[in-house]
């Protein structure tokens, strides 16, 4: 079993960079807090004798050699960012536990024959830049690096000149590593293992994701002396597509969700009908033909909602991916570990994205996952035991160095 | 008559002062901008022998002295402020009109027994801080000076704070001016007049309005693993409340509007259900009982909308004025100088709330309107002709002379 002190003592050490204003963190990336938990994270791989690599998305590859000079490494990771009000958990124990994996071998003397990387993937959160998980995505083949680094904060910055501020731009040509296996921990951000009363998820597949960005252009126009009926109101029309998706995610359950975390009015004042309402849509279902049915029922719904009050409506795709299976034999392995080490666990579906989502499009990948406190996530409350974060990081021990080889 | 050309040109000085970024204006109160904008004007006050009072809440009243010593002076003036996207002529066209009636009255070596104070109210908008017409809101007893040094603008400054770095603090006890009568000339910033055809509004009314600032406070989680029923979606509440204000809205037809500027998520990332959504309704109606109803009926119904979502709900009203009328002399003597000028004119309630409704409870106060494009304001497009400006300013004239006694 791995060292369950050590793993939860570099977990409150890294909290501590990119404090919240609640108990979590606000370590978003390519920030200086990014830097700062990136700065912390390589100084223990150093001790831990672990070798650098990093991509020019800014990915850290920490790798401890292997026997056999021919085997393709095991990849195992997470992120190291945050949501600007998110956990401390969300991300981080998936990267120091494959750290923790790394260190228990080191005690152990073990030697595997293949490689073992840990790897802190950029902008898994996309909360800075959107999409999601784009580092991976760009490793995997999904998106380009020009895409990449053209992505703009809301303050206008790219992702491109931020990397380069944090001075964090690798040499190395992001996707050339090619991987044995990719394994990633992470807490559930849901409520289904800690109702279900399981230690362990054993994750079979992560469901897809649509992020529909809506541009609505109204008329900017005086609360006041502007009739009712000569209103263009791109406030309202976001209101009644906000309803719409709701209406669209309820009659597809089970299985599917959708809802909007992100809206800005411009020019934002309270006597001003807004000119512009821009908001992004999240639909997610593990179906494809739901997830794929709910964004065209969307498409179609919101021009229409428009259209009836004169206002125009854009839409761009911001974020995707499929909906995902992970590889059996991962799976199984993932499973026979939490059997032999006596720990419940239950098949789980990830409500959320995860790098395993885009890794699994370029190697065998699969996930673990652990209970978190009332489901939350996304969220500075968001909490789990020390326990819990053992127990699947001793999975997680046991599924690598089974698919590392001794 | 006064002089169009040199009021006209003015006015196209002044917006070359915060210039937008679609031809309009963003002088929002208590900027540098702001700051800039008052000199202008000081130095254009100075060349016509005007002396300068400034009270505390940075309010600038500007005076051509009467003959009579024992007379108290007819002021007239509007604000130079204005919205983050606003045009060249809400407020300006007031302020600069009152300059031009001295102007004229000093080209015609004509004095009056009242003294005339051309005045620039500070903070009309409530753009940066609400409420709006806040100033005003001092000088007529509404607020104290303390409430209003205490508004804070998005970025958490204060009223007081922002005043003194501007330097504008002055040591004139804000209310201590009594006043003959109050004239202000603004745009229609609706569409009657345009629709109408006719030159001049002679208000008779300005409409009354309530500020309601609700604080939405749901469940921060993930957009992805938060199942459907297990959501404290705050932005849902928020939606609702828009479609039942509109409701509300058009239930009260004619003669009543509702809707929504200023929206606020927190944290405002596209994963993330808000925690909190701040955002406020502005209804208005120049009928009393309407106007309270409909806030009756939207604090009755928003509780229960939140309700049925487990979202907390708090209302605070952040601005308000009654219905006014207008002074029925003063009316008539607007309505006089148009017919004698041979503008065509028509009675008109103000729909925008403008520092008039407060003088109104301190002095005889009424207002001159000029037609606007389209109704259209707070938008940089906002737009009217040299002539339409000139109508009205040389009805203003006429009626502040013939107020002010010669
Ligand atoms: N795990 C996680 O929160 N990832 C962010 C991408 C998503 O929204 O699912
Ligand atoms: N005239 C004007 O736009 N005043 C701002 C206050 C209001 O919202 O009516």
């Amino acid at each position: 079993r791995i060292n369950s002190d050590r793993l939860w003592d570099s977990i409150m050490e890294m909290a501590k960079i990119g404090p919240g204003v609640a108990g979590g963190n606000n370590r978003q990336t390519l920030t200086d807090s990014d830097k700062q938990g990136r700065e912390l994270f390589k100084s223990w791989c150093d001790q831990a004798g672990l070798v650098m690599g990093v991509d020019q998305m800014g990915t850290m590859f920490m790798t401890r050699a292997g026997t056999d000079p021919e085997a393709l490494p095991v990849y195992v990771g997470s992120h190291l960012d945050t949501q600007p009000t998110g956990g401390k958990y969300d991300g981080v124990l998936g990267v120091l536990s494959g750290l923790e994996v790394v260190r228990s071998l080191n005690d152990l003397g073990i030697k595997t024959k293949h490689p073992i990387v840990v790897t802190n993937w950029t902008n898994e959160e996309g909360a800075r830049f959107a999409p999601a998980m784009l580092a991976s995505g760009v490793f995997a083949g999904v998106h380009t690096l020009d895409y990449a680094y053209g992505r703009k904060d809301l303050e206008g910055a790219t992702f491109g000149d931020e990397l380069k501020r944090i001075g964090w731009v690798g040499d190395e040509k992001v996707g050339a590593r090619k991987m044995h296996a990719y394994f990633e921990y992470h807490i559930e951000q849901g409520p289904i293992l800690e109702a279900e009363n399981k230690q362990i998820g054993v994750v079979t597949h992560c469901q897809g994701l649509w992020w529909l960005e809506f541009t609505l252009t109204g008329r900017e126009a005086h609360t006041g002396s502007t009739p009712m009926n000569m209103r263009v109101n791109a406030g309202l029309a976001m209101a009644r597509i906000l309803e719409m998706v709701q209406t669209v995610a309820m009659e597809n359950q089970p299985g599917a969700v959708g809802g909007v975390g992100q809206v800005k009015f411009s020019p934002n004042s309270r006597n001003v009908l807004p000119g512009t309402v821009i908001f992004t849509v999240d639909i997610r279902s593990p179906d494809q033909a739901k997830l794929d049915g709910m964004r065209a029922r969307i498409e179609k719904e919101a021009p229409k909602i428009c259209e009836a009050l004169g206002v125009k409506c854009a839409v761009e795709a911001v974020g995707h991916f499929d909906p995902v299976t992970f590889d059996p034999t991962l799976v199984g392995r993932v499973r026979t570990a939490a059997e032999k080490l006596g720990y419940s666990h239950m098949n789980i579906i990830s409500g959320a994205g995860h790098d395993a989502c885009w890794a699994a499009k370029v190697a065998p990948t699969t996930m673990v996952m652990c209970p978190c406190v009332g489901g939350l996530s996304h969220n500075e409350a968001e909490d789990i035991s020390k326990e819990w974060a053992a127990a699947g990081a001793d999975v997680l021990f046991h599924a690598v160095v089974e698919t590392a080889g001794i």
